[in-house]
C-alpha cells in the first residue's frame, strides 16, 4: 500500500520567536511495507504531543545541545520526532502487530517508521481512558507535575505553593496535585479566562493574570503574605525573580522549563543574596529521570481520575497542517492545557 | 576601672563600594564594672572576625533584611556586632569569670558588654590551637566549607570540584577538604601569588587567576573538559554563569555567598535552560544551620590539623583602627585567607 504522508519540518534553525514560515508541511510518498529482514514498525499516527521544549532543539546552537541527550538538534527539512500515539499498520517486530495501539517517539507526520528500541515504543494500555490522556495527564505532563512536586520540591501538607503557566499541561496538574496534598495553591496565567478556570474548575485557592500586574514581586507578596514554600517554575524570566524574592526560608524552586526564556531575551536575574540568606534551593529536573515512578504514578492518577478528584485539561487541534500554529501558539499562551494535535477526525 | 574604648561604626548606610570615609573610629569612656544585679559580661576583645556578609547589613535596604535573622541591619553610629574572641574582665554571670577566654558575638570595638544568652557566648576550649583558628578553620569558615561540601553539595570521591575565591577563608578549606575526599579540585583567585599558593601549598590540582581570563566559560571548559560536578560558589556574578555553563548533568552548586554581587551591580544571569536540561541544583546555605555538626567537625578538623593534612590560612591585621581597611580589602581581594583583626600585639 502506498499513501501520501504529510510531514512537518523546519526550513531553518529557529533562533527568534517562531513563525509559520519557519515551518513547511511536506508531502511525500510513503510505502506501507516493512522491508524484508527489518524489525521496523510502521505507524499511522493518531495524536502527537506539542511541547515547548522542542524550540530548544530547533535553535542553531545552544550549549544544551552539547550537554544533554534530551536536546538533540532538530535538523531543518528532516522529520521532527515527538511523543505520539498511533496504530501499527505493519510490523517486522514480533512484539508488535497490525492494529496495535502504541505510544512512543513518532513524528510530526501522518506516518512514521519506528524502531521499537530506539523510539521507546510500547503497546498502550488505555486503562479505559481516552488516548490523549496518555500524552498528558497520564504521560510526561503528569509525571513532570508529580515528580516535580513530590520528588524534587518534596512538598509537605500545609505548605504554600505557587505555580506559573498554571493553566498549561503541567501547571494545571501541579495545582491539582498540590491541593489534593493539602497545600495552599496560587497559580498565574495569561488571561482572565484561564484565571477563572483555575479558580472555579481546578480548585486553586487563588489565581491571577500576570499580564494585568505591574509589579510581580508585590503581586506575589499579596497572595503569599507569609511567603512561598514551593515555586513550581514553568516560565523563568521575571516571574522567577519575583518568586525568589517571595520565597520563605528553606523554600524550594522546582524548574521543569522556562518557556518565557526560550523565545525572549529577558533572562531571569535571581537575587542570589536572597538565595543564600533564605537558603533557597533551585533545581532543574526532567520527568525522564523519574521513569521508575511511572507505574505508581499511573496507578495513583488513574484512581484520581476515576473518582473525579482530578480533571485533565486538553487542547486539541486537528490536522497535521495545524502543527506549526499549535506549536507557535504555546509561546503566545494560546493553549489551555495540554496541546495535542489529532491527525484526523 | 575606666578605660578608653575605640569602636568602629558606620557613618551612614553603605550602598556603594565601601570606602574608609564610610566608617568612623569613635573613642568613648568605658567603665569596666558590671552593674549590680546584671548578668552582663565585660569582655576585652582580642580578635575579631572580618566577614564580607556584614556589607549586606550595612545597606540602606535589602529584601534580605526583612527575611532573615542573619541580616539584621547595622545602624549607623551604633556598635557593629561580629564574631570575636576575648578575655572576660568582669562578669555578673556565674558561668563566666574574670580571665576566661570566650568566643561569641562581640563588636568591632576594643571592649564589649555581652549577654551570654543573646550573644552565643561560650568559653573557648582552645584544644591547643591558636585563638585565631577558632574564628577561621575551626569556626564558621571551616564549618561553611565542610557543611557546604558534605551536606549541601554531597561531594563524592572522584568528583570534580570548582571553588571560587579559593584563597579566601572558606575557599582555601573547600579545596583542601575536597582533595582529602579524593576529588579533582580547581580554584580561581585574583592574583598570581594566590594561584601559586593554591597549587604549591594547598595541593589544588589546578588554579587560575580570573583577572587574566577573557572568557570564563572557555577557561572553565579548559580545566574541566568533562564538566564540573560541584561548584562551591563564594562570588556569584559572571563566575556563576560560567560554572553553570560547565556543570555536568546532576551537578550541584552550593552557594555560601556572592561577594562580587555585594558591591557590584553585575548580577549573575544563570542559564536556566542549562539548569533544566542538566538537572542542576543551586542551593544557598548558611553555616549556622549546621551547628549540630559542629562537635564532629571540630574533632575531625583538629585531627587533620594535628597530622598536618590541612593548613589554615589567616590574614591578620593589628589595631582597631585598621578594621575599616581590613573590611574594605575583602571586596578588593586584598586578603589571603581568613581576615582577622587583632586588637593589640
Amino acid at each position: 500500500m502506498e499513501v501520501r504522508n504529510r510531514i512537518v519540518t523546519t526550513r531553518k534553525a529557529i533562533d527568534e520567536f517562531p513563525v509559520e514560515s519557519d515551518f513547511e508541511v511536506k508531502c511525500e510518498d510513503f510505502v506501507v511495507l516493512v522491508k524484508s529482514g527489518s524489525d521496523d514498525i510502521i505507524v499511522k499516527n493518531l495524536y502527537v504531543s506539542i511541547d515547548p521544549y522542542q524550540i530548544n532543539r530547533m535553535k542553531s546552537f545552544s550549549s544544551t545541545h552539547k550537554t544533554s541527550d534530551f536536546a538533540t538538534p532538530i535538523i531543518p527539512s528532516q522529520p521532527i520526532d515527538a511523543l505520539g500515539v498511533g496504530e501499527v499498520l505493519a510490523s517486522g517486530n514480533p512484539e508488535f502487530k497490525e492494529g496495535d495501539i502504541v505510544i512512543g517517539i513518532t513524528h510530526w507526520a501522518e506516518y512514521s517508521v519506528v524502531k521499537a528500541h530506539t523510539n521507546l515504543l510500547r503497546k498502550l494500555e488505555t486503562l479505559g481512558f481516552p488516548l490523549t490522556h496518555h500524552l498528558g495527564i497520564l504521560g510526561f505532563s503528569g509525571l513532570t507535575a508529580y515528580a516535580g512536586l513530590f520528588e524534587v520540591a518534596k512538598i509537605k501538607e500545609g505548605e504554600t505553593v505557587f505555580v506559573s503557566a498554571a493553566s498549561g499541561s503541567v501547571g494545571s496538574l501541579v495545582g491539582q496535585f498540590a491541593k489534593l496534598h493539602g497545600c495552599y495553591v496560587v497559580g498565574c496565567a495569561g488571561s482572565d479566562q484561564k484565571v477563572t478556570l483555575l479558580k472555579e474548575k481546578f480548585g486553586f485557592d487563588n489565581a491571577f493574570n500576570y499580564k494585568q500586574e505591574k509589579d510581580l514581586t508585590a503581586t506575589l507578596e499579596k497572595y503569599f503574605p507569609d511567603g512561598i514554600d514551593v515555586y513550581f517554575d514553568n516560565v523563568g524570566g521575571e516571574m522567577l525573580e519575583a518568586a525568589i524574592a517571595n520565597m520563605k526560608p528553606f523554600g524550594r524552586v522546582a524548574v521543569c522549563g522556562v518557556i518565557s526564556e526560550y523565545t525572549n531575551s529577558k533572562k531571569a536575574v535571581p537575587n542570589m543574596i536572597d538565595l543564600v540568606y533564605k537558603r533557597i534551593k533551585v533545581e532543574g529536573f526532567l520527568a525522564g529521570d523519574f521513569l521508575d515512578m511511572f507505574p505508581n504514578f499511573v496507578s495513583k492518577v488513574s484512581q484520581y481520575l476515576h473518582s473525579g478528584k482530578i480533571e485533565p485539561l486538553e487542547d486539541i487541534s486537528v490536522g497535521v497542517e495545524n502543527i506549526p500554529s499549535a506549536f507557535i501558539g504555546l509561546f503566545k499562551g494560546d493553549n489551555i492545557g495540554k496541546k495535542i494535535v489529532k491527525f484526523a477526525e
